[in-house]
C-alpha cells in the first residue's frame, strides 16, 4: 500500500472536493444556469490575481495562455524583450521566435533571478521592444525574481510587463493592480489546486490597447473572441473545469490570500532549512517558495534520487530540466500541501538518500523542518 | 424537482461513470505510471476514429483542433479549398484568413451537403489548393456530407482531405483509412460522452509529410512537439480526462463502434419521423444523425421553443446559429443519447409547441419514434 | 449501450448531488466538525416527518426501524394490533411474533385497505392492546390507508399509532403532528432519494413515555441510547451516509414538500391512466403513489414482463411479491423521478407487452400520461 | 489550509477510489446484475477473515454484528462467559445482559490481556457456559489478546469462541479456519478502509448448529434469513456499501494479507518506539497494532492534547474512554494509514506537547520511528 505524495511543481495536489465538483453533471454552457456560474467564477478569479482586470479562462494548458500573450501583444518582425533563466524563460523565447518576433534577450545564467537594473538597461537599449517577458517564479530553477520592484521600473512608461505565473500564482505574493503588473498568465494546476486542463490571462488597460489592434495571426487565442463573448468562452468551455475552479476559489477565498502565500513562504523556509540540515546545497541565488532546487551530491544521480523516491515512497519530486538536468533534484511545495507533507517529503528524502549511500542521520531534516514550523506558525 | 436532459449537440449527457474517472487521484503527468495510462488511452483511441494512425490529444476545445489542422497543414499566401455551408464551415474560413491564407470557397446554401463533384471541380480550377477543408457533420444545419465518395475522389491524388469530425464522430460512420480521409479533427464532448476539455487530431502519412516542414506560424498546436513526445505531451496533459478518455473508450468498446453508429442512425430517423407526424419541416437537405434541425412553424419563435423546453422541461435543445437562428431549432441525438432521451424529448417537444399554440394531437410524436424504434430495433 | 431507469419501489434513483456528497472525506464521527453536521442534518429531518420531535438515524436497513418500534413499544406476552394486508403487513406480524408479542391481526385480503372502522372495532376488542400497527403505503399491493383518518381515532385515545413509512415517506402526504400520529419509522432508498443504508425512526411524547420503561429486549435498537446521546450515535454513524442525507434534505426543501408529494400525486395518475389506456387493470383497491400494481394480463407472465423490460430497455419495474408474485407487476413512481421517467416506463412497457403477444397499439399509454401531465402540471 | 489525518481507531482513512465507488450508480438489489457483484464481494470477503465459511453482511454498525453474535448463539438465562478488560468487553456483556444472559465474567484491569489459562478456568467451571465472547483487539485499551493459543483451548471442545474484531481485522494476524476459530465479528470502517455502513459475521459448521435452533427473539439479525437469502440480503442491502467493499476487498488483495498484517505490525512498532523516544509510557500489558494507548504525562489532559492536535494540526486521535478517559490518550495505526501518516502524527503530538508545557526535542520521536522503520521495512 503506498499514498502518493505530489511534491513535484504542477500538477499538484487536488483536494478531493475539487475533485468531486469536477464530477457534477454536465450543463449545457449556453444556457443562463451555466453563464451565471461562469460570471460569476471568472468574476471571483480576479482575486487570486489581486486584480479588478477582467480574467480570461482557456481551455489550454499554460503554454497556451503563454502564446495567447505572445500572439496578442507582439507583431511577427517586432522587438520583445524576454527573460531568459531556464526552461521557461526559454519557452517565452520559443514562443516568440515561433512567431517571428524579434527576442531581445536577457540571458542569465540558470538559477540567477534577473534585477530590476537588467530589465531597465534593456529598455533603454530597445526603446522599441514595447513588451517584456518575465518569469515570476522559474519552476526550472527554483528562482523567484523582485517583480514588485521590476514593474516598478515599467508601469510609468509606455512598456507592458508580461509575467509568467504558471507555477507562482498564490505561491509567491502578486499584487497585479498595486504593483502594476500589465499581464499575468497562469494554469489552473499549480497553486490554484485543480488538475490541469484550465489555464488563464488578465491584461491591463494598457495591454489592452495592444490587443485591439494587433495583427499576429491568432485566432484559437485571439483575445478579442474572448472579450467580445465574456463571460461566456467564444469556443466550448470545459464545464466541469469551472465547477472545479469555483470550488478551488471557494477554498481559497476561506484560507485567505495572506494566509495562502504565507503557508508558501514557510513550507519554503522549512524545506530549504531541511535539506540544509542534511547537508545539501541550494541551487538557486534567489529561491522562491513554488519547489527547493537542491544540488545532486557528488557521486549521486538525480534520476536515481527521484526514482527511488517515488517507486518505494509514493513521493514524486521532480529532477532537473533542460541543460541541468542531472545537477539538481527539486522537492515542491505548492499548492494543496500541508506542514505535513512537507515533513513526509523530508523523512522520504532522508531514507532515499540514505538508501543510496549519502550520509544521513535520521530526521535531522525533519528537525529542522520542524523548528521552522515551530517559529514561523504552522501556517493554514 | 427538475432533471437534466441535454439534447443539444454538444456537450452532450456524460455517464456517470467517466464522471467519476474524472475524479480519481491526480498524479504527476512524467510518470510511468501516469504515461502508461496515457499510451494505453491514445492507442485505442485509434479505434474511435477507425485508422491505425496516431492520435493526439490536445487540450483545447474542437476549435483549437482545427486550428491545428490549418497551421500545420497550410502556409500564409497558399491556396485552401474551404467547403462553407453553416457555421462550421465559415470557421474554417475564418482560421484560414486569420494565418493569411488564400480561401478558395465552395458556398452553399445553409442546408446544403457539398457533393463529390463540387469538390472535384473545385480541385480542378485550383491545383495549387493542396488541402481541403470539410465538415463531416454541419451541426449548425443537420447536415451530412458524403465523405466517403468525396475521399474516393482525394485519396490518390496529392491533396489533403481534412475533416471537421468534432460533432460527427460516432455518430455517423467513418473509416478513416478505409476510406482514404487524410485528416480528421473530433472533440471530447460530443459521441465521445465526456465534458468539453480534450480535442483530438490524427494524419496520414500524406499528411504529415507537409506538416513536417509547414512554415506557418504555431506553437502550441505544432504537431511536431505532440509526434515528438507521443504518447506523452509537450506540455502538461489534461490527468484527469485522460482517465475519461480511456473510461468512455472502454464504453464504447463494450458497445461496439457500429452499434454506436447505428444507435444514431435509428435515434436519428426517429427523431426526423416524430417531427414530421408534428407536421413539421425538416430544414436539411441531407439531415444527418447528429442533430435534427426542424423549421420553426409559422407564429412561432426559435428562442421561445429553446427556452420553454429547457426551463420548464428541463430538455436542452439548441436554437439556430448565425444568419439561421430564429429559422429553425435542432434536437440532438448525440453520444451517451438512449431511445428514451428521444422520447422525452418528443414528449416535451409536444408539451412545448402546444403551450405556443400550435396545434398537437399529445402523443402523435412520440408513437412516430415509437414505431420507428420497434421497426429499426432499440439499439444499444 | 442501455441506460438504467429504476421504477422499482426502492431503491430508487439517486441523484448525482446526492452520491458526490456520499463521496466527500469521512471524517470523525466523535469530533464537533461532524457532530455539527449531524445535529443540523437530524434537525431538518423533521421536515420530511412535518413533525417537531426528534428524529433518529439507525444504520440499518427499514426492517431495523421496525424492529426498533416493535421492541421498543411492546413487551413479550402483550399484546398488539397489527393490520396485515400485504407483505409488509405481515412484517409487522413476523417481528413481533419473533418477540412472543400476541398479535391480535386485522387480517384483509391483499390489495385492500383497512379502514377507521377496522381499527376502531379491533381497538374497542382488544382494550390492553396498546399499540396498532399499520402500513401507510402497503409497497406489496401499491395500496395507500386513510392515516389521516385512522388517526383521528387513536390521537386522543392512551393507544400508539405506529405506521410503516418506509416507502410511503414523501410519496403519501404525511402531517405526523398535525394528524396525530405517534410514531413514523422510514427508510433512505425511497422518498428520500438515497442509496440504502440507513432508517428513520421519530416518536410522539405519548410513544415515549412506553419506550422509556419497556422491557422487551434489546441493545442495538434501543431508542434509550439515541436519545442519551442524541444527535450523535451510540454506535459508529454511518459519515457519509449522513452528508447524502443532508443534501438529500437540501433537494427535497428546495422543491419544497408539498410539491414532492405533488409531484408523486400526479405521477401515480399519470401512471394509473396510462395502464388502463393499454387496457389494463389495477389491482389495488385504492392505490396509492409508491407504485402502481397492475394485473398480469390473461397469458402473460409477471416475471417475463419484468425481465424483458429491464434486459431489453434497461427499465427495471417490479413483479409481485409472497402469494401474488405472479398476479402482478408494479411500476414505481417514487423518490427521484420525473415525468419523463414515467414516460419513458409506459413506453417501455408498451414495447415489453406487444413483444409478449399482448396487443398494443403504440404510444396509447403515453399519450394518456401526457394528457394527464398536461391537465393536472408537470409538478416539480 | 489544513489537512485531516484521522489516526483515531475508526472511522479511519478511506481511500478516494473506495469513495468513488460508492459513488456509482445505485442499482436494484433483487436483480441478477447485482446479485452478482454480492455473490463475488461476499465471496471474496472469506479472504480477509482467513476463512472458507460465508461471510454475512449487515447494514448495521459493528454493534449490530455483536448483538447478532450474542442473540444467535445463546439463550435467555443461559450462561455465557465473557472477556472484560475494556470497554469493547463491556459492550459484550452488556448485550448478554439486554437479553437476559447469565454473564460469567472474566474481569480483568483495563490494559490487561486475558490468558488461555484463565479462559481454560473458567470453561472448567462452567461447563454449561457453551460460548465465550472475546475482544482480539481491546481499542480501548490498545491492547492484543493472544487469539490463536486461546483458540488451542476451545477448538477441540464443545465450546464456541467468538471475537470481536470490529478493531483488529487486518491489523491483527488472524486465520480464522486455521486457529480454529468459531465466530468472528468485523466492522466495514476499520482495516477495510471503507466508511462505517456495514458489518460482518462469519460462523463455523459448529457455531451455526446453535444458531439453527437458538430460541433467543430476534429478527433483523437472524441469520437463518440471512442464510436462507445468501448472497441476497433478507431486508434490503446498501448497494453502494457492497461497492465500496468490492473495491477495498481489491486493494487489500493486491496488497496481500500478509503485507497489510506486517505494515500494521510495523507502524505500531513504529508509534510505540516515537512515544517511548518522548519520555512517554505505553498503558497496555500487551500492546497491539490497532491503536497505541499512551499515558497522559503528569500535569497535562487527555482532552486537551486530542483537542489541540484536531484543531490546530489536524490530527484527530482518540482520548481514553469509560473510566480511563483521562488517564490516556490513543494514536491509531489502523486501515489506510502509511509510514507518511504516522510519522506526521508523531510530529504533530511533538509539537503539541511542547505547546502544552511538556518538554520535547523537536525530531526525537520521528527520528525514533524513522528507525523502526529504516530497520523493519516500509511495508507496503
Amino acid at each position: 500500500m503506498k499514498k502518493h505524495y505530489i511534491m513535484a511543481p504542477g500538477p499538484t495536489p487536488v483536494p478531493v472536493d475539487v475533485l468531486l465538483a469536477g464530477a457534477k453533471e454536465t450543463i449545457h454552457h449556453r444556457t443562463p444556469q451555466f453563464l451565471e456560474i461562469m460570471e460569476k467564477t471568472l468574476d471571483e478569479a480576479r482575486y487570486l490575481f489581486q486584480t479588478s482586470n477582467r480574467v480570461y479562462a482557456f481551455v489550454s494548458s499554460g503554454t497556451g495562455a503563454m502564446e495567447a500573450a505572445v500572439t496578442n501583444l507582439v507583431n511577427p518582425g517586432e522587438k520583445a524583450i524576454v527573460v531568459v533563466a531556464g526552461k521557461f524563460g526559454e519557452r517565452w523565447k520559443e514562443i516568440c521566435e515561433a512567431y517571428g518576433i524579434n527576442v531581445v534577450e536577457i540571458a542569465l545564467e540558470w538559477g540567477e533571478a534577473v534585477t530590476p537594473e537588467q530589465i531597465e538597461k534593456a529598455m533603454k537599449e530597445h526603446p522599441d521592444a514595447k513588451v517584456i517577458f518575465t518569469t515570476h517564479s522559474e519552476t526550472s530553477t527554483g528562482t523567484v525574481i523582485d517583480l514588485q520592484a521590476i514593474a516598478q521600473i515599467t508601469r510609468n512608461t509606455d512598456r507592458v510587463l508580461v509575467t509568467d505565473e504558471v507555477s507562482g500564482l498564490l505561491a509567491e505574493p502578486l499584487k497585479m493592480d498595486e504593483w502594476g503588473v500589465d499581464v499575468v498568465v497562469a494554469g489552473s494546476q499549480k497553486g490554484i489546486m485543480m488538475p490541469p486542463g484550465l489555464a488563464f490571462i488578465t491584461l491591463s488597460k494598457k495591454a489592452w490597447e495592444i490587443v485591439k489592434n494587433n495583427k499576429c495571426p491568432r485566432y484559437y487565442f485571439d483575445l478579442r473572441y474572448y472579450e467580445e463573448n465574456y463571460p461566456d468562452n467564444p469556443w466550448t468551455p470545459a464545464v466541469n473545469m469551472i465547477y472545479m475552479l469555483n470550488q478551488s476559489i471557494k477554498m481559497i477565498k476561506e484560507e485567505g490570500i495572506e494566509n495562502v502565500w504565507e503557508r508558501h513562504r514557510i513550507l519554503g523556509e522549512a524545506t530549504r532549512n531541511a535539506v540544509k540540515a542534511l547537508g545539501l546545497e541550494l541551487f538557486s541565488k534567489r529561491p522562491g517558495n513554488v519547489c527547493t532546487a537542491v544540488k545532486v551530491p557528488a557521486g549521486l544521480e538525480s534520476k536515481k534520487i527521484t526514482k527511488l523516491m517515488r517507486d518505494k515512497y509514493g513521493v514524486t519530486i521532480a529532477g532537473g530540466q533542460g541543460k541541468i538536468s542531472n545537477t539538481i533534484f527539486r522537492i515542491a511545495h505548492l499548492g494543496y500541501v500541508s506542514l505535513f507533507d512537507t515533513i513526509s517529503a523530508i523523512s522520504a528524502l532522508e531514507f532515499t538518500l540514505h538508501e543510496l549511500g549519502y550520509p544521513v542521520k535520521f530526521g535531522e531534516g525533519v528537525r529542522a523542518a520542524m523548528e521552522t514550523f515551530h517559529k514561523e506558525g504552522v501556517a493554514g
